[in-house]
């Protein structure tokens, strides 16, 4: 392992604009179309060693090093990309694009619609997976790359990288996905559900119109709180934070936040408002809930059928949000198709957020799932 | 089985008031205290039949029958009380009593406080599991039985009955213990929290003085939706609806509710505004995040050594909330003491909700340890 050498070291924000529209699944053109990302590492000649890096509900295209010296913490992934690291830039080219309906550079609801000069609040349009997909291929052209070596992500990550493969077959040689779904369970749907209830029934979200304003603070804390009970497994919130009151050892008889989970969260809400932007939680985790490969393509054997990557599934024991049943049949569906895929459940009670912080055993499968994507000869 | 057999028919709401204060665990002095309850059955001339019944956390004193003959709902455990039902009317004396902080005519935080002429508001006192159950002795006393043939409860109830079982050794021959806990989990607490913040965080909550104006009903909604979810399992939200769509069944392209799940976690909000305060909401999840039993009392042997009863314990395969890991951590510290205790897990896939709706394989197991505690002779 060698993951403890230097990262990627200082990046910089990049962004692609088009002016031409972007015909949406819902039948409305958005137009311009801006994508912030990065990149990390040097193009080859042959263009064939290019890595599309796909972020979670409340990613960035921040994946690996520091925008300054004195940045805090390095991008999301940072510990899997740069030199000697799975997403080894030495060898690969990284992107890491972030999503249309954004909040980090990318047009999302809180860029100007220049139909009317002011933020597109909730005029922005209902956006799907396969849109912020279908924006990212217009940026894998613009850096002239016809063929992916991989695509990867977690969570929604893993639904981008799926619609990757799905949408664009030869354009895709490797799919890798973490802790991952081909639909949107009952149950997800309902977290989202109630999150953007809550944003949405906070008075100051005034119908998404808040900008210049305060923003629906309360709303997207109660989101954001939900969520995170459902990134952690229940033994890891029983590990790390117990029945510990946040002071003292003894109840204080009062109706305010007192144990330190309580506390714990209430930090969580306050940070991601300071980072994030309510009505992009809203289209981000509609976008989510639209997502049902089974149903758009009649049935998930149908929709796989049309990919020609090898797959690389990686699930996590206790993770209940996209629990490992979820890849399994995934895999079980390219099994039946002939495809090449391996599935790997890898033991963790962090819950969901093992794809992001238990990397240890995941860096050297992933390292090797690459590496023999650059060897084959597996025809798209 | 004869659960097909008439109820207990029209029955009616209580009250007991005592103006001598109940000493409360936090020191407070709580005056003057009414407790809503109802009955079914007559208590035996040797006084030796009652049952205590107690209620989960919306629950409420009618546990059985109809206050009016066009009521299109009777009580919450109505298939479980009545003659030749398990809580057999012509055997036993059955007492449901409401919670003190509640809002279903017991004195909780929309009472009027004597001091003020005015509802206590968040000028409630913060209560405790212990505290209810205090409030609830006193009843019995006033019923002028001594000893109580069982006491019974699923959920925060299985906490009353397991305090009652404790705090109370001499006066509790038998425990009827359903999907319960002798500690809230650092995850239950987690939710909890999440639901208290939704509601204080509505403006329309105004530090707990909405009384006479518009509750925080958007705050309420919230924290019920985050309850049901939690009460559900995942298999069931998938069984009853899936991934369909309230109406048609293609994606209407907008931020709103769209999913049958959505509307039905609507429903479920406006529904429990219509008969539930949301300062009732905050004091009684407050009681459930402090309940602790072994912090309470050293250890969970320390605590249950106290307890002379004989213990059921019924958990069920899908929940989640309170799984049957934390039934089993119980019987196992009973059976250490060399207590009588039988644990049985039964197979559902209704999650916690499991003990008030897959009652038809509860009822035969509750009725023979009824039965076995009515003849047996072990001294309390």
């Amino acid at each position: 392992m060698t993951q403890r050498c230097e990262g990627v070291g200082l990046v910089e924000r990049r962004y692609a604009t088009w002016q031409e529209p972007l015909v949406l699944d819902s039948g409305a053109r958005l137009a311009p179309v801006t994508l912030a990302y990065e990149t990390y590492g040097e193009l080859s000649p042959a263009r064939d060693n290019a890595i599309l890096l796909l972020h979670a509900l409340s990613g960035d295209a921040h994946a690996a090093g520091r925008h300054r010296p004195s940045d805090p913490k390095p991008g999301w992934w940072d510990v899997m990309v740069g030199p000697g690291r799975p997403f080894d830039t030495e060898r690969y080219f990284v992107i890491c694009s972030n999503v249309i309906g954004g909040c980090q550079g990318s047009t999302g609801p809180s860029s100007v619609d220049p139909a009317t000069g002011r933020p597109y609040g909730a005029r922005f349009p209902v956006i799907t997976i396969a849109d912020m997909v279908r924006a990212q291929a217009r940026l894998i052209d613009a850096l002239g790359i016809e063929t992916l070596l991989a695509v990867a992500g977690g969570s929604m990550g893993g639904f981008q990288a799926l619609e990757w493969a799905i949408a664009y077959p030869r354009r895709v040689r490797g799919a890798i996905l973490l802790a991952t779904s081909a639909r949107s369970s009952a149950q997800t749907v309902a977290w989202n559900a109630i999150g953007r209830r809550a944003i949405m029934s906070d008075p100051r979200w005034r119908g998404g119109d808040y900008y210049g304003d305060e923003p629906p603070i309360d709303g997207l804390a109660v989101a954001r709180m939900i969520g995170h009970i459902t990134y952690l497994s229940e033994p890891a919130l029983e590990q790390k934070f117990g029945r510990a009151f946040q002071e003292g050892s003894r109840p204080g008889f009062t109706l305010g936040p007192e144990f330190a989970i309580e506390s714990y969260l209430e930090y969580k809400g306050a940070s991601f408002n300071a980072r994030f932007d309510a009505n992009s939680y809203l289209y981000i985790t509609k976008a989510m809930d639209y997502w049902d490969l089974p149903a758009q393509y009649g049935s998930l054997e149908a929709a796989l059928a049309r990919a020609r990557a090898r797959f690389l599934l990686l699930s996590f024991t206790s993770d209940w949000l996209y629990p490992t049943a979820e890849s399994r049949t995934i895999a079980d569906a390219l099994r039946r198709l002939d495809r090449s895929v391996e599935h790997i459940e890898l033991e963790s009670i962090a819950g969901h957020d093992a794809f992001l912080v238990d990397t240890e055993p995941q860096a050297p499968i992933i390292a090797e799932f690459l590496a023999s994507l650059g060897l084959d000869t597996h025809r798209l």
